[in-house]
């Protein structure tokens, strides 16, 4: 499409003083008319100074701007260096090349390498709008990425991000795809880090969920660290457990995911693509999946995981990465704990030998397969080789070192403090526990305030089987204030996260 | 999806005196932890003065705004009547539904007339981010309206949008598909007036083109016209010629074209609803649709146009619109002017008589198709009678009482003023005329300054077929500064838009 008539134009910049995510030039409706610019179209900008450019979408105003100005935003201020009154040279320009690609995969047609990298290259320099943006996002959660595809998009999200490297160390890594709560992840890196593999793990914060393992190390630990943290960090203890928001492995990815997050769109290429990228920017060769299966899962059927999990696995080999996938229970809950502190003081009792539940035997298949795919082990042995390691007390030291080097002062479960307000709910009968909402006990631990107030969060005091007599405690409710406990317990009691075994669930009269 | 804790707060405003065309809440991040929201999220925001309330959507910053503020663009501002200092009450709450409709629609799901009102209304109103409208216009593009969603979407823009009514009288139409020139409703609508029909015409400014028929209309009188204008213009007249853009016949459509604008995604059923829903909302009960078929035409081929032409009947069907569809030559120009002042001209001479050319041609086509589609003559006679308008100068006096009307003066074509600078290109060699590149010659009236100055244009000195010899005239570049007339010129000379016959076209070795 042709854009603009060709003329440029001298214009003084008005600093407008907020971040707006987005690289966009402000004209006035009238300079906007003389250049024959339509809203959306681009121009290159240039510091007439310093001779620094962008190629930016133009938005038109009546009134934000006067005629001579170009408004300009904090990312375009920093990018160009400019001042309140510096000038800048305004010129129609071309719409990148990846807007044409965007159509393409729109009209259903597979990318090339080169077309995916410039997509991924433009979302990740803002020189997409965001209504590109989401029409990439839409057309890939219609139509798809085959095999070529998603690592086509792998190689291009890892090559435009920063990446690390520990020269000839073997590096290993695990993942586990959301929903279900418990940290595996604060077991199963001191156990590798023991064994003396590298295992540099970023994670997440909670989304939607009572606490992400970002979240719960943060009680321990600063988990704000630079690569070069994680790397100093790495190569001290071997391993280390940082939020992956703060270093910038894979930014366009993390572009991705602000617009597929609104319609809950995850199309399964991108998301392979996107923890695939992410572990092998952190330079891992072996890599275990952990992905639940289950009603409160990200993914709710075997057979749409056993797709997947293969999926993983081809990607892997594409990229030199040994990738195994353990399919794990996504029906109960792993561990009895929701929330930030209560989460952190789990793990670090399973670490201390307090505690044995279902979580520190996922934990300790986790690990374990990563011993056995590593080579570590006579095969098969893997398992009980991280027991072995977790038994010692060898995982506990390994932790504690890694929380000290990440700054952190807290290295038992005993200092972890626990909230001032807490109520129990109790069985309304007789019983046996049928069924576990982890959704819901989310839901609780995050009205009682769960990530933000640490301590805040729900404690599990029966699994799925047990027998309860009437009035026992199912579970409990940890806030830091009484108000938000009060809306929480409203909340538990109004609905039914813990279920006890009946043949009528429903009645209708 | 849950979206919160169910707390809210009460803030302090902080007016943010930008327009965003957006509704967006901008909270801190650490405000956004605590009501545990996410960016894209929504919350419902109170003015506790006023209860005045809207339901937006957040953004996170950590340096727009401090804790215990929210962030409010003028927009917004408006809608809650805030001011710097407002105290607010801020609670999550649920996204729209129209987003699960959308995800049905991305899913390849139909829409249910419900559905898609709801949609159009969310979209009006800004309850929907851009992600989400561009999730969807692409959801569409990908899977198409049939009949019943085309309908749904044609009336839910209707509901959307104010409406005109002019009691029981006949009210007729036109529509014009872009991509060529010329001013055919120039000459349309003061012939159906004249014949005593009522026909409210709005029309746009140029997107891509050199002059729209708003553009050629601003420059005999003011376009600008509000819906009571129009009403009380046509009820004085019969007839007007409005900016669309003035007027909220379809706030939701106007959006959605923003959005298709950028990836030049118009699907078929979104452009049909678009134009019957304008046609229907000034309250039009016949209409002709000039269809141009060609290359520089937006629909390129006689199979496509024959389609969409039947779907447009059919919607028309379901309206209560009596609908006509002509295809139309779109492979040479109309008339012989490109830009607003020129075309403005052109038309005015046709309605004086002076000029009676294939612009002229295709004018009496469609007003004839109008006055047989109403019935107003023997059938088939139509464009005989309008062809009597003309000649009977009746047109011309109608469209000088709708120019005095809207509150021009320029009433003649020789009171439009010519460009003072202007230049021609002549033909290299003996020959004839080939080819007239349309889309070439809006690109040379661009250059030269068209549509923002007015006189700046294109004059087409020669037809198709036409004998010429060497250094004859072919066209000519009216600009109105001398800087634009060269660059123009240039241009012109690097392009070759009227070609000659010739047998070899290329040559490579």
């Amino acid at each position: 499409m042709q854009n603009g008539n060709g003329f440029s134009q001298r214009m003084r910049a008005r600093v407008l003083d907020i971040t707006t995510g987005k690289m966009v030039a402000v004209l006035n409706n009238k300079d906007a008319r003389e250049l024959g610019l339509q809203p959306m179209e681009r121009v290159e900008i240039i510091n007439t100074r310093n001779h620094k450019s962008v190629n930016v979408v133009v938005d038109v105003t009546d009134s934000m701007v006067r005629e001579d100005e170009v408004g300009v935003f904090r990312e375009m201020k920093a990018a160009l260096g400019v001042k309140a009154g510096s000038i800048l040279d305004v010129r129609p320009s071309k719409k990148p090349k990846s807007v044409e690609f965007i159509k393409k995969k729109l009209d259903g047609t597979k990318l090339s390498d080169g077309e995916m990298r410039e997509i991924v290259e433009d979302i990740a320099s803002n020189k997409l709008s965001e209504i590109e943006a989401t029409a990439f996002v839409s057309a890939v959660y219609v139509h798809g990425f085959d095999l070529d595809e998603t690592v086509a998009m792998t190689k291009a999200l890892i090559a435009n991000g920063k990446t690390l490297q520990f020269g000839n160390r073997m590096v290993l890594d695990k993942h586990s795809i959301g929903g279900v709560n418990g940290r595996t992840t604060m077991i199963v890196v001191p156990i590798i880090a023991a064994a003396g593999f590298a295992i540099p793990k970023t994670s997440s914060r909670s989304i939607t969920s009572s606490s992400g393992t970002a979240d719960a190390m943060e009680v321990l630990a600063n988990v704000s660290l630079s690569l070069r943290d994680i790397k100093r960090i790495v190569e001290k203890t071997n391993g280390c457990i940082a939020w992956g928001g703060a270093v910038e492995l894979a930014p366009a990815d993390d572009k991705i995911i602000k617009i597929e997050y609104p319609l809950s769109l995850d199309p399964e290429g991108q998301v392979i693509a996107s923890v695939m990228a992410k572990k092998a920017s952190v330079g891992a060769k072996f890599l275990v999946i952990d992905l639940p299966v289950g009603p409160y899962a990200k993914i709710k059927t075997k057979d749409k995981a056993e797709q997947m999990a293969l999926r993983f696995i081809e990607v892997g080999r594409k990229l030199g990465i040994k990738a195994e996938v353990l399919l794990t229970n996504g029906y109960e809950p792993m561990g009895s704990a929701f929330g930030p502190s209560l989460e952190a003081k789990h793990a670090m009792m399973v670490l201390e030998g307090k505690v044995y539940d279902n979580l520190a035997e996922k934990a300790m298949e986790l690990a374990g397969a990563l011993l056995d795919l590593v080579g570590n082990t006579v095969p098969g042995k893997g398992k009980e080789k991280a027991l072995g390691i977790l038994r010692s007390g060898k995982a506990l030291k390994k932790m504690q070192e890694i929380i000290r080097a990440q700054g952190g002062k807290i290295t038992s479960s005993q200092q972890i403090k626990e909230a001032p307000y807490k109520i129990q709910v109790l069985s309304q009968h007789d019983g046996v526990i049928n069924l576990i909402n982890v959704s819901l006990l989310n839901r609780i631990a995050r009205i009682a305030g769960a990530p933000a107030d640490q301590k805040a969060g729900v404690r599990l005091l029966v699994s799925q089987g047990d027998k309860v007599r009437k009035n026992q405690g199912l579970f409990e409710i940890h806030a830091e204030d009484e108000r938000k406990l009060s809306t929480s317990h409203e909340f538990a009691l109004r609905n039914e996260p813990v279920e006890l075994e009946k043949v009528v669930i429903g009645k209708f009269e």
